[in-house]
This record gives structure tokens, C-alpha cells and sequence, in this order.
């Protein structure tokens, strides 16, 4: 597995994540783990309390925990006590990544179909059998993995990560720092036709718009975010977005939002700042999705959502009341054995 | 942003839609925008009420609205009376698209894997990188963008686009004028096994069917149409499929049905003509949805559905009971209230 | 269509199937159908009493019948009596799939791109434009169709079948027997970022884990499975997932567990062997599914789950309690009836 790029003790991790060191404080590990799966060698984290028992028992060389849990008995060599475990160990994950990272693309392909007219910054590796069509522009330090496509006017910013099988389809709009993983979809057209009332039968309606995606952005394996059908779909600075996620035409959504797996945002709706969507959403069309709301997983929001809402069910309904509604659902047997008591004539 | 191939006044537009022109009749207009973005240059369009305040303040060019909006206030320098703004929209759409669309492929790539025994009609394209299997026919006009996999056999009709990384698997069929975006996938193995019943292990049925898609279909990206077990998985003329859509092996959808986003259909279905199904939409396998049915957002289908009926909710009821009943499942606290009171002895 | 490799009579495919002929035993099939297209040249079969109608009418050349049918009238010309028509069936299918499969690569592609570190075992093929990257291990007859690609590092058991546009990205690990389908994408960054609690601003934690797939798993097009954070992402030996299907960080799928298209299952939660998760259900994070559960189509579920359950319903109840609120939900109208007759004074 992989390794750090030396090994450090206990207190070396303490030291570089700002946290106390206790026990074995010169025992050394050389990687990370799970708490299932954390040898002496390795150091871990407890931060949900459903693994504590797991942390108790896990022979880790160095095991992450916050204030609260500084006493806790556990088999771990040396522990380093933080504020935020999760942080710690992703501060050593970084360095992992950071030394051990496959050195994926260093170059630009020959095997690479690179229009006369695309336009590629300093260092922009594109790998075997991508495509880069005219007038498309790539900047400095951006990789664009094999088998990828970028449309023809395409924009795609610096330091941007395009794994391989990615479409972005033409005139769309990637800023820095993006990451797009295998197989998203940038760009394709909208759903939008005429329907005949009398035939019953759809006439396309084409999409000239395209898509902006702004700095920061990460986009899930397979997701589909479709391009305007006339303007532009948006997706603001620093949003997450999971895999198979659906984004339809002239959706906006704002910065830092966090959108989970299998959501899907129907057209011309807008997302504000940091919302959560979780996994399996729905939003209708034309709704406005104030910052701050979290629409639980599953959920379907048929109206405007206010800002820093909370909504469960389908239709999605503020999650208090709507915990509240199935725990009574729950007691519908017992109402109805109550009504049949009291319609039955006293004596 | 993109244009029209030549500046049109209030009149020119109003005549080419047959509409009404009225206000600055001479105004000349460049180009298309959404209402929140139109600009003096720009047509745009009014037919949802929720955004009838935008088009009010809109400084556009020239504006479509409907009869019955003829004398509604608006910032617009012209305006054009139609029956329907958006389908007069639509039109200038397409003057700009036709005249300002990308030249995508005006021919066959050397860097193409282009079987010997695969037949390319007149006028055919094929992208980078693209194969095209033994026995594959392509008809005239139809472009295969850059990255794309036809089969063996597959049979691909005149006037078709299918767009980059888009698989057909062997044995297709797609009539003429059908369009596939980015990453579907056209005959993948439908998902058939024998359990044993002692073991509980999975021995694969091959499938050796195929997916017939008729003229003028469209399917979304990374949607996936699976092939059938034996014979074939149907989607007739003129059916709009969006992204991320499941049809499973042996399902037959009708004529000019309209499948939303992230919606998938089991095994063995049967969808007539003219169905509606909504984002998210889940329908068992086996079944009849008649023709005309509406299913609405996240709704699951267990049974059959009589034609031009409206099902919502999970799972599915006719909509008018279903939302009667998501009103009064509302009420539940007001009712177990009740109940409380009327079992208090009285005195 | 596809035939058998030769013409079998009734009393032949008694024999190959191990059951009892009926009827004009002599009567030669060729190929196979469903009962709605079967020819007197085709055999055909019955099961789901749905189709007993469609069966009685179908002119079959051999009707595959359970025992509980064997005296039913049909117009089939033979008949074969057996305990599981379905699977006697897929043995001809077999047949004329080992028969007519079109052999798509007998060889090693020219045009792919294999790296120099990567190692092939014997009788491997890599379509054209396929990517092995460095590193990578691809075992005996195993087949990697055109434009996959397999990343540094990836090791690929002996005889799967990798179609094309599926990803492997580096360091997965993949068994024997594997079937792939094309677009799905194995090790996909898991979705894990840290959220600065001030600014609400996301930082990405690297994923440094892996996929592992084990032997016989069928894994369905456009489907995505995510590496681990740290550790393993694992889908155990022989189960069968369908399209469009999620599966996140850190998950763990037990042994022949079925899994049908646009299901998603959230970051480490754990599923147990022959666990049945049904079209468009969800599971929450780091929830243990047992063994032998049931979770229905469109089920949401957020605790732990016993095994051998059967839940249905978002958020999923056991189905009996399950089935007997949604009918008690259907009788509200009546019960808010009944409150009012009894809240009226009684004169």
C-alpha cells in the first residue's frame, strides 16, 4: 500500500497537525488506515462514535482523537489528541498522495488528436487518443487524461484534472482547479422541444447555450450537466458534485454547494451557496433553492425553498414535520383500533 | 454569444412567425437570450407567469407574448403577439443554430478504426478514434462524432448524430434522424441471471437480443438501453429520452413519449405512445402503461396503468387521490388530537 | 436472428435439458423467442402466469412448461416438461450464443496504446484505442475491448470481459470472470473533502484507496464504484450489478448480492451475501445491511438492517408494516369521516 514519504513518529504527527502527542511518542508509522485495518505501521482516526469500539481495539501505531476522547483506553501505540481528527489524518493523507501519486501524464501525446487552432498553455499534458478540437483553449499545468473530449472553443482553466472519457462539448466554460472525473458529460444538449397538440409529436428545439463552470469545482464520474438552452448553466466556485448527478439546462447552483449521488435538478432551477443535496434528490424546474438549505436524501422539492431550510420526503416537507408525520403514520394501526373502539355504542 | 445570420427588425420577426408586431417596429435584433439576460439586441420570450415581472423590467429588443399579454406593460423596445412565444422563440433558435453551429465533421477521419466490411453510405462522418465494427452500416449524412463504438451489425440510419463516447453495441438498430449524446450506451447486456436456489449463486443468461430505436428518437447522455435477453428492446418514432435514463432488456416504449431524467424502466414494460414519465420515475417490470399516462416526479409504478391516467407517489396512486391524501397525512397531528379528546371520558 | 448451431427436434432438447417430450417429438427448432414472437421453428417458454395466455396461443415449435402445466392446452408443436422452464430455456440460449457471438477480438490491436511496464498474459486482446497504462496486469483470454482503459498499476484476473469506454483508473484490482459493461467506471475518486466550518469552503481529501472486485461479479454499463478513502472499496465474488448503478467509498459487497440499475449506496456501509437491493433504492452511510435482506425498489434506508428483512417505503419499514400503512393511508378520507360523525354532538 501506499507509503509516506518518510516515516514519522508520534510526536512528528503531533507536531505537524498541531496536536498533543501521548504514549509511545517515538513510535514511527509509515502509512494510513482504516480503523479495520490498522497494523502498528499506520496511523488512523475515531471521529464517529460508532467506530469507538473499533478505535479501542485497533492496534494502530497512532491513533487521531479529539479532546473529549483523550482518555478513552485504547491499543493504539501512541495516540495525537486535535480538535478535528479527520483534518489530522487527511493532513497525512495529503502527504501520502502528495509522494506517492502515479505520475500520470508528464507530456502530450502523439497518440493525441490536438486541432492546428487549440490553443494549450505551458505544461498541458493530453494523453493517448483525446481529442481537442478548434479554437479550444487549455491552461497551464492542466492535465486532460486519454480518451478525453474537449469540444471545439472550449475554455478549460489552469491546474484543471480531466480524467479520461470526459466530454466537453463545445463553446463550454471550466475554470481553475477543476477536477471532472471518468466519464461526466459537459455540455450536452438540453431536453427541449415543441410538442404538437394536435399530433402529439416533439420538434427539437436546438441548444445554443453552453456551460460555466467556475474555479474549484469537482465533478463526479458519469455525471451529465447540460448546456443552456439559450445563456448559460452555471455552477459556482468550490461546489462538490457526486457521481451520476443530473444537471439540466440554465440550472444555476451556487458556490460550495455539496450535491450527493443520483441527485437531479431539473431546468432553469437556482441553487444558492452551500447547499447540501443529498443522495437521490429531486428538484423540479423554476424553483429557487434558498443558500443554506439541505434537502435530505430521496427528498422532492416541488415549491421555492427559504434559505437554511431542512427538507424531508417526497414531496420533500421541513424535516421536523415531517419526522413527526411518519412517526404518526407509524400509529395508524392504533388510531384506527381506537376509532373502531369509540364507534362502538357504549352500553 | 451566438447570432443570427443577419439582424432582423420587430417586423421581419413578427412576419417570419406569423405574429403581431407592435412598439419600435424598425428595431433591428441580433440574437436570443433568456429573459434575466436580454439586452437591447436580443429577442425574448414570456409564456411561464412566474417570470412575468422579469419580462416586464427585461430592456429587450423585441419581446413574444401571448394575446392575451398584448397590453401588459414591458421595457421592451418592440414586442411580437403569437399564440405561442416560445415556439416563436424556438424559431429564431434555429436560424442562429443552422447558421452559427460548429462544422462538426465534414469527413472521415484517417485516425478512425473503420472496418473493411463495414458500409459507410454517401456523406457519412466519422470522428477521431471512432470504430466502426465488421458488418456495421452507416446511412447517408449521419455523423459519428470523435471516440464512438459501432458494433458489429449495427445497423445506424441517414441524418443520424451520434455524439462522442457514445457505445452501440453489436446488432442495433437506429432508424434515421436519431441523435445520441455523449456516453449512452445502446445494447449492453440486459441484467439476466439463474439463481440457484441451494447455492444462491448467479449464472449469467446471455442476451443475445438487440435494442431497436426508431427515426427521430433522441437519447440523453449516459443514458443506457439494454439489449434484449432474446428479441428485441424497443423505443419508436419520435420517443425523447434525457440523461441518465435505465431501459431495461426487452422493454417497449411507444410513439413519442417524453422520459425525464434519471428515470428507469424494468424488464419486460410495456409504455404506449404519448406517455409521460417525470424525473426520477421508477417502473417495475411486466407492466402496461397505457398510452397518454402521466408519471409524475419520483413516483413508483407497481402495476399497471390505464391509459391518459396520472399517477404520483411512491408508490403510485391516481394524483388527485394521492395528493388528497399527502394533504391529510398533513393533518395527522390535528387528527390524532382529536381522537385524544374524544377518548376523554366525558363527564 | 441467431440460430442453434444445428436444428434440435423436441425429443433432443428433451434430452440436452433433462426433461419429459410432448407432442410431435420429431419437430426440429432452430432458434429461440419470447411467446410473443415464437415461430413454429422456435422453442420458446413459459413461467410468470401473466403470459399463460399469450403461451396457449403462441405457435411455438417447443414450449418449455413446469410440470404444474404439462396437460395445458397450447398450440405449440411439442412440448418439454421440466421443473425450471426459464433455465432450460437459457441452455439454448447458451448454444446459440457459444454459436453465432460474434467473435469481436481474436487479437492485440495495434492501435491501442500499452505501456511498456504493462504485462498481458497469454491470449490476451486490447481493441483499438484501448489504454493499458504502466504497471498494469491483464490475465489469460481476458478481453479488453476498444477505447477502455486501464490504468497504472490495475490488475485484471484471466478470462473478463472489459467492454469499451469502461475506466479502470490505477491501482484496482480486478478477479476472474469479470464482465464489465461499457461506460461503467471502477475507482473513481470517493466523494471526501473537509469543510471549513467559517467560510463553508470544501478542501478535497485525496483518495488513496483502491477497488477490489472479486471473481464472477458483473459489474453493468454506466455504473460507477468509487475507491476507498483510505483502504478498499470491495464487491465480493459472483454479484451482479446492474446500470447506472453507485457505489461510494469504502463500501463492502458481500457474495452474490444482487444490485439493480440507478441504486446508490453511500460511503462505507456494508452489505451482506445475497442481499437483493431493488431498482432505485438507497442506502445511507456506514450502515451494515445483513445477510439474505430484501430492500424493495425505491426504498430508502438509514439504519442498520437485520438480516433476511424485507423493508420497503423512504425511510423503509418492514414491508408487511410497510404494506399495511400504505393501505391504511389509502383509507384516510374514511377515517377523517368517522372523526367528524364522531365529533358531532350526540342529541
Amino acid at each position: 500500500m501506499k507509503t509516506l514519504p518518510k516515516p514519522l513518529t508520534v510526536s512528528d504527527i503531533a507536531a505537524l497537525v498541531g496536536g498533543e502527542a501521548m504514549g509511545a511518542l517515538d513510535h514511527a508509522v509509515t502509512g494510513v488506515a482504516n480503523l479495520a485495518d490498522a497494523r502498528p505501521t499506520d496511523a488512523a482516526f475515531l471521529e464517529n462514535q460508532k467506530y469507538a469500539a473499533l478505535a479501542a481495539a485497533a492496534p494502530a501505531g497512532c491513533l487521531f482523537l479529539g479532546p473529549e476522547r483523550r482518555d478513552m483506553p485504547c491499543a493504539a501505540k501512541g495516540r495525537v489528541i486535535v480538535q478535528e481528527p479527520r483534518a489530522a489524518f487527511a493532513a497525512l493523507v495529503r502527504l501520502i498522495d502528495a509522494h506517492d501519486r502515479t505520475k500520470i501524464l508528464p507530456a502530450r501525446s502523439a497518440r493525441a488528436s490536438i486541432h492546428d487552432r487549440a490553443v494549450l498553455g505551458p505544461n498541458v499534458a493530453i494523453g493517448d487518443f483525446a481529442v481537442v478540437e478548434s479554437g479550444a483553449e487549455i491552461g497551464e499545468n492542466t492535465v486532460v487524461m486519454p480518451q478525453a473530449y474537449i469540444g471545439a472553443n472550449a475554455k478549460i482553466g489552469r491546474d484543471c484534472l480531466i480524467y479520461p472519457q470526459v466530454v466537453i462539448r463545445e463553446d463550454c466554460v471550466v475554470g481553475d482547479g477543476v477536477i471532472i472525473h471518468p466519464g461526466a458529460v459537459i455540455g450536452a444538449d438540453g431536453f427541449g422541444f415543441l410538442t404538437d397538440k394536435k399530433t402529439g409529436r416533439h420538434a427539437k428545439i436546438p441548444q445554443i447555450g453552453n456551460v460555466i463552470i467556475e474555479d474549484g469545482v469537482e465533478i463526479g464520474a458519469n455525471s451529465t450537466i447540460d448546456r443552456g438552452a439559450v445563456g448559460s448553466t452555471v455552477v459556482r466556485r468550490g461546489t462538490q458534485i457526486d457521481n451520476l448527478v443530473q444537471i439540466a439546462h440554465n440550472v444555476q447552483i451556487g458556490r460550495d454547494c455539496v450535491i450527493v449521488s443520483q441527485t437531479g435538478i431539473a431546468g432553469s432551477s437556482i441553487v444558492g451557496d452551500n447547499v447540501i443535496l443529498a443522495g437521490q434528490a429531486g428538484i423540479a424546474g423554476h424553483l429557487t433553492i434558498g443558500s443554506g438549505a439541505i434537502i435530505t436524501a430521496q427528498t422532492g422539492v416541488m415549491s421555492d425553498v427559504p434559505p437554511k431550510s431542512v427538507l424531508f420526503g417526497s414531496p420533500g416537507r421541513p424535516h421536523r414535520e415531517a419526522f413527526k408525520l411518519q412517526a404518526l403514520i407509524g400509529r395508524l394501526p392504533e388510531l384506527f383500533e381506537k376509532i373502531k373502539k369509540l364507534e362502538r355504542p357504549t352500553i
